[in-house]
């Protein structure tokens, strides 16, 4: 059995995972992410105790934030978790835990946890949430790049966002535009400021025929899909696998990514398929257990 | 002793190459393009003999368009050479020259030419010429996409490229903004149709101070840097390798460029290098050489 951890912005999730790839018990609490890492720490491991850790032979972390390479440390990190880059998460969880650990960034375990039992010449994920991540993979391994960060297709430029600044602190990128806070903040701009539009309400207005909320979706959407012939341009995969929580935005966001991403590409990739995740939140805590399990194995 | 051939639109090369990545003799040809792949293959396969065949157990070639990823048939490709996609190239030359060959589309062969002797971790490059090509490269080797064709950084969007038309079918992409043509039909429309600039008069007049000439230098290498941005962001490399005739332009189009990619990369890429080819127009030969010859191993 494997323990999969999986540390977000404001909630921590934890799993049982068998060899297979299934979540037998999961728990879940709030992230004290003003605490800064000691109290994340504690907290995951409270959260791994509960669970009951009889059996468990490894734990695999999923977190934003760029994790290097070897899976120990936080190598960059935005301040969602106060304190959070330069953290070494992977031994200070193997101390409270007294098991293996391996940290892996949040969607570079997702994709290995959407690809574990199905694995791809090359796949691309992207969850797109607060922000928009991405991960490659490549004869079923993801990607790490040298310095833990590939797999960022937040940071690719498109029209739509030129001018608008970025949360990397460059100008132009996608996740500017298309990602939750993005179309939030576009619409009160569009509308004023003051009406604290949420991503929910967004799409509530939209459903109900609003021009305004179904302009903001329908630009974001179109935006991401026109990045993401970009990438598909150079990574050339098998399938896109869409994950994160604006997908619940539905066609009103979908059909305009498929469209401009189906325009974007070469002839030759127009076949690409575009599917949405298999396992939903589930995929952070297998793929992170997975990737645990196969560095222990690679140790031995 | 290994043979390389370099067959692009308006030339054949062909070169003897070292295990170690020396090239001993060279001759060139023009490429018949207008009459189609049986006149190139004949006229490829006249310079390889001209060059003389003993002692050489494979031949590996580079070449414009999509090659499939076993290295056999051309995939795709533009109209540069007639009739050129749906080729069987690899087959048409091991029955003209009686040893085993290997293709590579020829930015891939470019790479590998380059990685020769110093491969790195994460590679990515970037030719610039009539189109803009590109390639990655992963612990050495060079990744070629499920159907041969990653690496296609020419199609990426940038704002600087709205509206324009690209080579590919699509709009927005860099290359309809940033290429050596896309430079010149720029340069041609600043100036009312009839001057038929081509990029050397650009750059000569750039070089003499004329603002239209250097203002479409400089938005050429800032789109392109802004795209490049956007690939280093998704592969994380630790190079960027530059080649192709258009850096002739030198630093008019190299600084702006530079500044770009500087300006668009996540705080943690701000380091990668970009660096020049250092083989100039050796690379394709030695890179579908060295290809060629890793494929007799693995065959063994």
């Amino acid at each position: 059995m494997r323990l999969g951890i999986d540390i977000g912005g404001t909630k921590i999730a934890a799993g049982l995972v068998t060899p297979e790839g299934t979540v037998l018990r999961r728990a879940y609490a709030p992230t004290p992410a003003a605490q800064g890492p000691g109290a994340v720490v504690r907290a995951a491991a409270r959260l791994a105790r509960e669970l009951g850790l009889d059996g468990v032979t490894c734990a695999g972390v999923g977190t934003a934030g760029v994790v290097d390479p070897a899976g120990r440390k936080i190598a960059g990190a935005t301040d969602a978790i106060r304190d959070w880059a330069g953290t070494p998460l992977a031994q200070l969880l193997e101390t409270e835990l007294d098991l293996p650990v391996l940290v892996r960034n949040d969607v570079h375990a997702f994709l290995a946890g959407e690809l574990a039992g199905s694995p791809r010449r090359a796949a691309l994920a992207v969850t797109v949430g607060t922000g928009i991540g991405g991960a490659l993979a490549l004869d079923g391994r993801v990607v790490t790049g040298v310095r833990g960060a590939a797999g960022h297709v937040g940071h690719v430029p498109v029209p739509e966002a030129a001018g608008l600044a970025c949360s990397c602190g460059a100008e132009g990128h996608v996740e500017a535009v298309a990602s939750g806070p993005a179309m939030t903040a576009a619409l009160d701009r569009e509308r004023g400021r003051g009406l604290r539009a949420d991503l929910r309400r967004v799409v509530r207005a939209a459903g109900e025929g609003d021009a305004d909320a179904l302009g903001v979706l329908a630009r974001g959407g179109r935006a991401l899909g026109r990045a993401l012939a970009g990438v598909v341009n150079v990574w050339d995969p098998d399938v896109v696998i869409l994950g994160g929580g604006v997908l619940a935005a539905g066609e009103l966001y979908l059909a305009p990514l498929r469209a401009a991403l189906a325009a974007g590409v070469l002839p030759v990739l127009t076949d690409v398929p575009v599917v949405t995740a298999r396992l939903g939140d589930d995929a952070v805590l297998v793929g992170a257990a997975a990737a645990a399990a196969e560095a222990e194995r690679a140790r031995r």
